[in-house]
């Protein structure tokens, strides 16, 4: 059996995820279909695009991720699938597979220590892009605005239940790109994590318990004293995990995606300091001390 | 394995839906259990009867659709069982079952032109109702507060591990429906699509973007100009998908399941006019220019 | 095929339940995960402790139960593994598992009484608990702020996939538990469904339609006339059902768990009286009367 997961921003209230959900299910029976979540700010691309990446490593190979934020619907806009990490995934030509172009969907390193041989091999697999041409999969309608359910559940499904991913189309050189600015170490240091650097990055995500996820890798922090400041706001506290942080404090720890985050034991920092994702984090490493 | 798909109003945060999932698995293992929706506005039949028609229709033949939206739960009113379309659904006798007991069931039009055969003939069968007495079924309590739990899960159960539908109780003639005044054309026109016809409906359901979706077929609006008038606003652009609609306007479009829709595009066009489900529609198309 | 099921506080707008599947899915393949609720408060354990206990009887003997309630993640706080009632919970040390410690888990009594054997036999059973201490079962990281998707879903898989529930560590006696005070029968009555009694609980659960939940057995109550107080409301109607009560009344009424509700036809009781959840219920039995 097959798992898909599926990603949207139809929102929990409507029609919508059910009909995709049915005719994933005409098409593909047995699959093994999972939420991821359905709530996104419509047409937020930026976010969906993070929320794959940060979902899929977590699959076993072979998984289809379908995502559909999808603010083109209708338009010429193209429909892309992806192969990578040894899985699937279809959305949208807008972006929204950026991370997964530049390799996020690689096997949590989890996988890889626990002996699973084919998600090492798989990693090992370049990744291949297709614009999908299959008019011939497509339901037809009504209407043009459902793309989710008339061709991109369809595609998925052909995926699903085996179907060849070469196929679906010609290979894609030019899919659409979100502009990401990477996170950097600047100063002197030989490496990022001396004392005395300075990393930049930025707030990528703001989670259900209003931690500021960022995109800076925790590797880059070494063990020296640092001082954290986000638009005005500043922690000095680290800690490994959310009890160890001075109550009312906020602290900077190793994050559940190999990154930064900063957070508030027992409140909600992004509500109490008013910030959202995009917000530039800036982490300044204690020089050497004199003594 | 059969597909069994869930509406109800017990919201996402209570162990309501839980539970009759828990009964549904342990009845009829194997069952695949598809959220349609649960936080519909509690005791609101006239949505919960929209939805399930909504979804129906892009499911397998074959597929049990339990509905539990049931106010009167432990009074005297009736559990249903039908079969349309070649799948079952139950609900309680309170009108939800309205539109499909109407052929809101019979397979999306998809299923027939991909050569589905089997849609094709189940959608020729007659609809089917019986009032549900196998007290046998039943779970026995506690309360007679919850009957999605004790009563109506168990009968779907026996539907999704092939029990007999003619066995469930005798023939119901009289199930309880909504009142629903059906769009209509007016003026001299042979046609409704043609210049000169005004069309009357109104907005039978705000979606999750705020789209408004209209009753009024896609098919009796042809191509001539027309406005567009929904509680004092008007529309006057026409498109086929989002992006084609001018920043700013509203543009009456066709819609995912056949009938017109208003929206607005990047934007909650239900908020924004302050329109709800129920405001009356009037589609006025240009009569034939003199030129 | 096991089936699993995920109560969690992380929300239902994150990557986290997602991630957490995943994991089940790849390390148990086949496993049926059935979602509870996600969006509790966060760190609620009482109310986690709640909807566990709610949810689990009506589940299959077998099933694994899998609750994530965690504002210790990452601290020296144990990981748990419990049978009970035949199935299998997995869970925080911090007072989570307590309804299930004390027997919650027994199979709901409709399950004996549709004769499933198995049910009866599980229920037979004494609780057993273990201190989980298999490190090699565990994900590696990144960081120590998932354990959700590190720890406790790579445990709750080997129990779905039928691994040795009693391999995963020492017997545990002293788990964790929750302060609960019992709810008890005032008076010199014989028995608490007596006339002249007074009966004193709390309200243990606000559900989504905002009926009010206690911990009073509905058994407790018997025909005689009664008063209800909370918080300085009364109600003095009663119910066997939703449509039996007068329209703006409040009534007390069996409710689906075995004790006492108080609800409002069409209304949300709690919000109208302002009532959370731990308030005192005190129910005074109408003495005999003279005649």
């Amino acid at each position: 059996m097959t798992t898909l997961t599926l990603l949207t921003d139809f929102g929990t209230d409507d029609y919508y995820v059910a009909a995709v959900k049915g005719v994933l299910l005409r098409l593909a029976p047995g699959t093994v279909v999972v939420d991821v979540a359905h709530r996104l700010p419509a047409g937020d691309v930026e976010k969906a695009a993070w929320m794959l990446a940060a979902t899929a490593r977590w699959y076993a190979a072979g998984t289809v991720h379908l995502a559909v934020v999808d603010p083109g619907v209708g338009s010429a806009r193209r429909i892309l699938a992806a192969r990578a990490g040894g899985s699937y995934f279809v959305a949208p030509d807008n972006g929204l597979l950026t991370p997964i172009l530049d390799g996020a969907a690689a096997s949590a390193p989890a996988a890889e220590e626990r002996g699973v041989a084919d998600a090492a091999d798989a990693d090992a697999q370049p990744v291949a892009v297709r614009t999908v041409t299959r008019d011939d999969l497509y339901l037809p309608g009504p209407g043009t605005t459902f793309h989710g359910r008339d061709r991109f559940a369809p595609v998925a499904a052909w995926l699903a239940r085996g179907g060849d991913f070469d196929a679906l189309g010609p290979a894609c050189d030019d899919p659409v790109r979100l502009d990401r600015e990477p996170p950097r170490a600047e100063g002197e240091p030989p490496r990022p994590d001396t004392a005395g650097a300075v990393l930049r990055g930025q707030v990528v995500h703001v989670d259900h318990f209003g931690n500021l996820v960022t995109d800076l890798p925790s590797a880059w922090l070494g063990t020296a004293p640092c001082i954290v400041e986000v638009e005005g706001h500043r922690a000095v506290d680290r800690a490994d995990h959310y009890q160890q942080i001075p109550r009312g404090h906020a602290a900077v720890l190793p994050g559940s995606l190999g990154t930064l985050e900063l957070s508030m034991d027992g409140d909600d920092l992004a509500r109490r300091w008013g910030v959202e994702r995009g917000a530039r984090v800036t982490v300044r490493v204690a020089p050497h001390s004199p003594g």
